[in-house]
């Protein structure tokens, strides 16, 4: 089985590198707070000080960061992190980097470039499922790159959920922005057709119940739905950061001239709610910006 | 079992009449074109020729008509049908009229006064899940009216579906506008999505099967996603009616000042999308529309 190394060991990164370790792959880590590394020392996995430590005998490197910009840090260098300490310049020729991380389509293709350049093989492999998906192996993982690196990469990612090839490069963090739009504008969906309905008299709950199992139906109703009848916007996924992603959806469509006008309706909605003080609620919260629009809280 | 009196044996009304005749319940139908209910002769049902003589021995009255005006002629007569046919009239005293067409909430609200008048009960009971649904017997049905009288209608909607309790009268009109209309949206959030990923390079086929399972999932994604990435838009619902529906609600949030500003959006798309010939298309075609608008279609 080849040696993996896994930069980043945060919320995400963790159960992957327990869900890799149990599958039997050789780990070497490497997180920036070493602490996060040192505790998964009882998977047996090697812990590094620096990135270019961690990927120097890696066949396949697995990159779960926060954002593009700590991605490009930690491969390429930059501000807090010398050069001669990052990972792309100490890969072996020929090693396959996946990006796991959620960042731009455009900042996935130039990483790819990059790498290429450097004689490695790159994957966008973005997921979804958040941490229970992480710790249960059952990510939903959508991967941008060439055929053969996929196939390559394949038993790696069938660790950790349910791997599908969408296209080149930048097609996977493409398909991560599509589910994120998706779920954005389905929450509204279902915020407004709730609120009408309690507004008019019926009863959310019984509602919502009675839509379910027909063609309104949807995991944003069954979970983020029952939030809403229950007033319960306790953060699980921020609205912020649902913000953030209609806005790198919004980013990305301008940038190759493509209209998205629910996107765009939705992004002022989710925007006005971050304004009205709901950005570190659930994102469901747009419930409770929809609700003050009619004067109701 | 209670005799039952079905007044219209259309595409729903007629799997629905074989249903509670399987179900064991003495049947009375009429329909305003006599052979569409003479067809369901062999369920033994009786057959008659106004609205007046096939409720006057019963105890519950189904109404599956094609919409609010339709309903209200039926029950009250009009233009095409003279007082004395017409059924209200007729209703033996305590007779429960429970109407499962689609129409405006502010009608069912109305039709339930005037039958209250009349000394009878009734309940608005509209159902999702097309033909299909009606012949499988799994329909969600959402009912609104008093409790004692959803507990009567309880065993006969039963046998034609799941049906829930969400309010009073008219509430079983709202949560079926609340359901198209967070099936028009969602409509809307996988077509600008899988098209945003196609024109970014991805395939939109493999974006759709890498997002499902996760928070994306839903029926329309299921359903319409594929006949999105399939174009294949021939019509199962028509997208005229979605955005009649988008329509309806809009005009019954407005009588409540109530601002739906998501649902505002799509109106306006799906009124896009008739203008530029799509109305009798299936409602996915919305996708088309979006198409056009990048110059794609």
């Amino acid at each position: 089985m080849p040696r993996i190394s896994l930069l980043g060991c945060g919320l995400m990164g963790a159960p992957m590198a327990r869900r890799l370790a149990a599958a039997g792959f050789p780990l070497t880590l490497w997180n920036r707070t070493r602490t996060k590394a040192d505790a998964l020392n009882d998977t047996g996995a090697r812990v590094t000080d620096t990135p270019a430590a961690a990927v120097a005998d890696a066949e396949v490197v697995v990159t779960m960061l926060e954002h593009g910009g700590v991605v490009r840090e930690v491969l390429f260098g930059g501000t807090s992190l010398p050069p001669g300490q990052a990972g792309a310049a100490a890969l072996q020729p020929g090693t396959l980097v996946i990006d796991m991380s959620s960042i731009l389509p455009e900042q996935a293709r130039d990483h790819a470039r990059r790498l290429h350049g450097l004689g490695a093989h790159a994957l966008d492999a973005p997921v979804s499922g958040g941490t229970l998906g992480a710790e249960a192996g059952t990510l939903a993982i959508m991967a941008g790159g060439e055929a053969a690196d996929f196939e390559r990469a394949r038993p790696v990612l069938e660790a950790l959920g349910r791997p599908v090839h969408v296209g080149p490069a930048g097609s996977g963090q493409l398909a991560k922005l599509a589910n994120q739009m998706i779920v954005g504008i389905t929450i509204g969906a279902v915020a407004e057709a709730l609120l009408l309905a309690e507004r008019g008299g019926a009863d959310p709950a019984k509602v919502r119940e009675a839509l379910r199992g027909g063609f309104a139906e949807s995991r944003i109703l069954e979970v983020h739905g029952q939030r809403m009848v229950q007033g319960d916007f306790a953060k699980r996924g921020s609205l912020a950061i649902q913000l953030k992603d209609l806005r790198n959806a919004l980013h990305t469509a301008a940038g190759m001239d493509f209209q998205a006008p629910i996107t765009q309706a939705l992004g002022t909605l989710y925007a006005d709610a971050a304004d009205h003080g709901f950005a570190e609620l659930d994102q469901s919260a747009l419930f409770k910006e929809l609700q003050r629009r009619q004067g109701l809280a």
